[in-house]
């Protein structure tokens, strides 16, 4: 198995993450490609010569090779890999809001929930350098430009990056279909959290469940036994978005 | 452009989509074919067999081939099609929760937002005709078996449906990035609602937006401008879900 030691990140496809790559300009971007034939979106030349960012027209296979997936809009740019931040620098701030994933395999839904959290205000996400995926072109551009903005952190494990937070006063919550509370009732929502979901199929880990302060659950109402990973996620990270707005 | 009749659905490929489909026994299921070399999910063989559906083993090319997408799990059942049910029927049920899709073109998108409403306790979901994915393989795989239990109505436009819920006294509401009710507000949540969602990058249609009760939107807390549609799905479906369950 290889172990990266880096969140990569250095291709990104698609033109929201391009474009969040341009303004957010938190790192060097070596060159974008546009398919020739689909150079409508004026928006992205004009962002990548005002960053002095050099655009390449070429043909959409080598787009295609590129980007590495299919779901591209004929948009790739290389940059350098995203950078990550030390799980302390996270944990010590006052509002902290984390989001860890332990054991996320699909790249989709890792960028969705990256997106996710983001929007719902995140402080920061820990990815685990050992299991599940990270930052490959399908995740960035399902991130849609997440990445440029929230602080991440890469650790060994996340069962030990829970305990680490706790540490540093931050509620460990873990996200369990079989957790006692309703995440509805949450009661650590508006403190510093660390929100904690596990992989697809297999949900948290045993060593995080055991981690956790608050297993918290979402209601289901059907007759299907779970949500993806990215609907929970969602579910949760708007929950306790909403219940900081409001302290 | 071809404009499809039925909602089609008859390739049901992944692990859970394929469980779903066998538990659920809404529709006859012609075979189910599984990769020889990915034999380990006894359940399902057991399952086939309790509901006499021939299984076949077979090279997992043929798997790759017949269903169309790559994250099949080496498993895919052929199935007749979903059917569809009248708008009207949806409509009448006193407790109405349904979800509309106006426009949603990612089939992943799609089949995550109906497995969100299914888990959310909606009583149905509206496609159209004309605009957007029907039920291809990635949006069934996504779906991961949601379609074998919640109501789905086949229609020729979604504002259309929009005012023929309205008259039979069913809440339009709006999912709008610009929406001047936070869904934390929404006043019908607890009443009969149908919640329109628009469209990844394009959003709602004007005609949706103005045949609509409401317009609601998920406060933002973050740098990027919006949610994938799947994402505000699961925020707004299960804060109906809820409402709904306390009321």
């Amino acid at each position: 198995m290889i172990v990266p030691k880096t969140l990569g990140g250095d291709v990104v496809p698609g033109v929201r993450a391009v474009r969040e790559l341009l303004l957010a300009d938190a790192r060097p971007v070596r060159k974008l490609l546009i398919d020739r034939e689909r150079t409508d979106d004026a928006e992205l030349l004009d962002l990548a010569r005002d960053h002095g960012v050099r655009v390449e027209l070429v043909d959409g296979h080598r787009i295609d090779r590129q980007a590495r997936i299919d779901t591209h809009q004929g948009v790739v740019a290389i940059a350098a890999p995203v950078g990550d931040v030390p799980l302390d620098a996270l944990c010590t701030r006052a509002d902290a809001f984390l989001v860890a994933l332990d054991g996320v395999t699909d790249p989709r839904n890792l960028g969705a929930v990256l997106r996710t959290a983001e929007v719902a205000g995140a402080t920061g996400a820990v990815l685990a350098r050992h299991r599940g995926a990270l930052l490959g072109p399908a995740a960035i551009k399902a991130a849609a430009g997440a990445i440029e903005h929230l602080p991440l952190a890469l650790v060994s494990g996340v069962p030990s990056a829970i305990e680490h937070a706790r540490r540093a006063g931050v509620w460990g919550v873990g996200l369990d279909a079989a957790g006692p509370t309703p995440i509805r009732e949450l009661p650590v929502a508006d403190a510093s959290v660390m929100l904690v979901l596990g992989g697809e199929g297999r949900g948290l880990s045993r060593l995080a469940r055991e981690r956790c302060d608050v297993l918290a659950s979402i209601p289901m109402h059907g007759r299907l036994e779970s949500l993806n990973v990215a609907a929970a996620a969602a579910v949760a990270c708007f929950e306790i978005a909403a219940r900081r707005a409001t302290r």
